[in-house]
């Protein structure tokens, strides 16, 4: 290229949803964007879950950003750690340099909240990273293993018993993919225990599972959860998280629950990157860290720095807060997108940004999901292949979607989960969990275990 | 099962090549198998390199135990690390318990040997575990990142430099998939380098690669690594790795060669149970830590104890120790399992061991390979296609095979590589090696790449 004139510089900071529909919906722009992230993929979130839960590999869920971008030359993936920014400078500053921008968009998604019991965090992992996942993968491989040779039974019960913090579409999810593993995938697989028996609990502070959809349809929802024996404990709290067991308070009322697997699907926070931006801005977040934008997604006196997804607080028409969604982060990238390359052309500035609500659906098993779609309300099977067809249509690379078909069809027919992989270091099963001076009884228990079947 | 009388109890360590048929074999036997690993998977480890590479995930070449034996009902797995063995007492010690046996099959392999510079191991990873292949497909995937945002040209060649130590198959078949990458795979994803300047190295101590095939087979291998661009050291040893270069020897002259990737394939050793075993047994060892056997696999003075695959020091026909190599620890295994099953059945004692060789392969790129079978030998796309054909059988579960071959058929046909992950934590690229006062200059060289193309 030969081109002297220096073209206009877009700045995306985040691969999530949001950040790689603008830079998709940029590419006939006159621009050069650059597009940032501390990680060199796409991850698509929502099946994170599976592999989870063993079903898929992590690069199935993944997309390699420079194969997203191979062929849109004006774009160039920079991996990289922003840290801070510099609105009056016009720089996004990196953990190793810094970037200058004309315009900036903010896309750098969400993270755990823990409600302010941090210590929670190395007992009950959550799931937003593909660590996350192989984490999670592991902790319940790992329970099962050490129930197959645990002789005590009621230890054996705590190992055996999976809580999930939080009834939304992710704790839903997962509980129903946990009772397939257990009721199904794992039936012949050990010979000391009956996977089958595996206690799933899901804890959830308001009145149902799924709240944010109709009474008819959570209602499904919970009868769904049932008929899989997934209990859920609705009314309730968890207020203490030890490395064995939860303590759970409904109304007022405390009980201990034995449980050496905890998983944390409730709380949200906006990426630490809000704060930096409204310290750099002055702009206000919300008491979740979100940053308040503009009608336009524009962060207050800086028409150049848009901030979209998770990431931003953004009222609906009711004056709520729009929820971290991927349909809202894809449709306020393409936004941003669209303001960006219509003042290049000096068009009339676009009406304010809407989110078009076509609906959500949420899994809860096998052949069983919900869905709303604008008003009308689905359950059952039909629910379940629209969910199937929009996740398998939605996975960005084509090879991948063919991967992740084979793999789906094959666990769906034989039940199967070929990515059951105990991957890193394993502490001692039979130890965990015990003091030092409990180790020589572990150590004949163990014996014991080991003898009764050998 | 209401069986009373007590069955034979046959311990097998080890669930690779050698262990996972010595189950198998043993499944029609009156015995109670338990197989122990600290894994809980097999590792199909002829293609580790490709999971390095990024062609193949980690879960397509490892098959979960439990599936593997979820119909033998005389077999049970234990996820256990063994420490050490009480041969006397017949019982097999845990890092978390212990196991009875009457029948002890040992294969616990191998694992890197750094020639006594284990201050290498931090700096040049080798290829054994699952872990150790997702390490260094991290540590290539980095280094293009890295090359990318370098704008110093001795420090991108630097980055972009790959030493392979040692000029065996997995060193050839490393070299050959790293050709690909840089080549073809990566040759539109970058904007700032050209990934197919990408110098590859092989650095051998022999007179030539692949050194145990004939001089007509590792010269077809010479000539086809020439045409993918990788250069063979020949008569050349690493004496010194460091973060930023390597020193190497030949004909006792030095020369540093500026990189950022050392891989290690070069050395060898037993599996540390092979030191605990001769101090069990009285047993001898080898020069790298195998454990000598007697002609029918036991060892001295133990005729119920086993010693089978790479662990094992077992002489061929001319007195040589027969190599690491998967078919001999089947074979071994296979011979194991027979010589039990016989002597609960008072069968005679079967003929000692011997290694049928049917032949060997190396694959060193797309379309390329040699092989030989019995006295024929076989180059180029013939033995590429029976190393595929024959890699494909192998891989123990069906549907793992059909994800094998569905994106070893996608990476042929596309170049693309699906699993192209950096997962873990990752440090600034920038800074990396660059001492902590040289922190402010790299921030200002960092800022003027990112600034000079956006």
């Amino acid at each position: 290229m030969t081109e002297t004139t220096k073209r206009h510089r877009v700045v995306i900071v985040g691969g999530g949803f949001g950040g790689l529909e603008a830079a998709r919906e940029l590419r006939r722009a006159p621009v050069d964007i650059t597009l940032i992230d501390r990680r060199n993929f796409h991850l698509f979130q929502p099946l994170l879950y599976q592999v989870a839960t063993g079903e898929l590999s992590p690069a199935n869920i993944a997309s390699p950003l420079r194969t997203v971008f191979r062929r849109q030359k004006n774009c160039q993936v920079l991996l990289g750690e922003v840290t801070d920014f510099d609105a009056d400078g016009h720089r996004v500053l990196l953990r190793d340099g810094e970037i200058a921008y004309d315009s900036l968009i903010v896309a750098a998604g969400s993270t755990h909240s823990y409600f302010g019991h941090n210590e929670w965090e190395s007992l009950a992992p959550g799931l937003k990273t593909i660590e996350d996942a192989t984490r999670v993968r592991k902790k319940i491989l790992l329970a099962f293993e050490a129930a197959e040779r645990e002789p005590d039974p009621e230890r054996r019960r705590a190992w055996l018993t999976f809580v999930l913090v939080g009834g939304g579409p992710t704790g839903v999810e997962l509980a129903g993919a946990l009772s397939e593993i257990a009721r199904h995938t794992f039936r012949k697989d050990f010979r000391n225990i009956d996977p089958a028996e595996a206690n799933i609990v899901i804890v959830e502070a308001a009145a149902k599972p799924l709240h944010v959809y109709s009474d008819k349809l959570s209602g499904k929802a919970a009868q769904a959860l049932d008929r899989l024996g997934v209990h859920v404990r609705t009314h309730t709290k968890v207020v203490d998280v030890q490395d064995d067991h939860v303590v759970l308070e409904s109304n007022s009322d405390r009980e201990t629950l034995a449980t050496r697997t905890v998983l944390w699907t409730a709380g949200v926070a906006a990426s630490p990157l809000g704060r930096r931006l409204a310290d750099a801005t002055g702009a206000t977040t919300d008491r979740i860290g979100r940053v308040q934008v503009e009608p336009n997604l524009t962060l207050p006196g800086h028409p150049d720095l848009f901030v979209i997804g998770d990431l931003a607080h953004c009222p609906d028409e009711n004056g709520r807060p729009l929820p971290g969604l991927a349909p809202v982060a894809i449709q306020q990238g393409a936004y941003a997108a669209k303001v960006i390359a219509g003042r290049l052309e000096n068009s009339p500035a676009p009406p304010p940004f809407s989110y078009r609500d076509r609906g959500s659906m949420a899994v809860i098993g096998r052949y069983a999901a919900i869905a709303r779609i604008g008003k009308m309300e689905l359950s059952g099977l039909v629910a379940w292949l629209m969910w199937l067809m929009l996740h398998l249509m939605e996975i960005t690379l084509f090879q991948n979607r063919l991967l992740v078909l084979i793999q789906w069809g094959w666990a769906y027919l034989f039940r199967s989960r070929a990515a059951r992989l105990i991957t890193g270091p394993v502490e001692p099963l039979i130890e965990t969990g015990n003091a030092p001076s409990d180790r020589k009884s572990a150590d004949a228990r163990a014996g014991q275990t080991a003898n009764t079947t050998t």
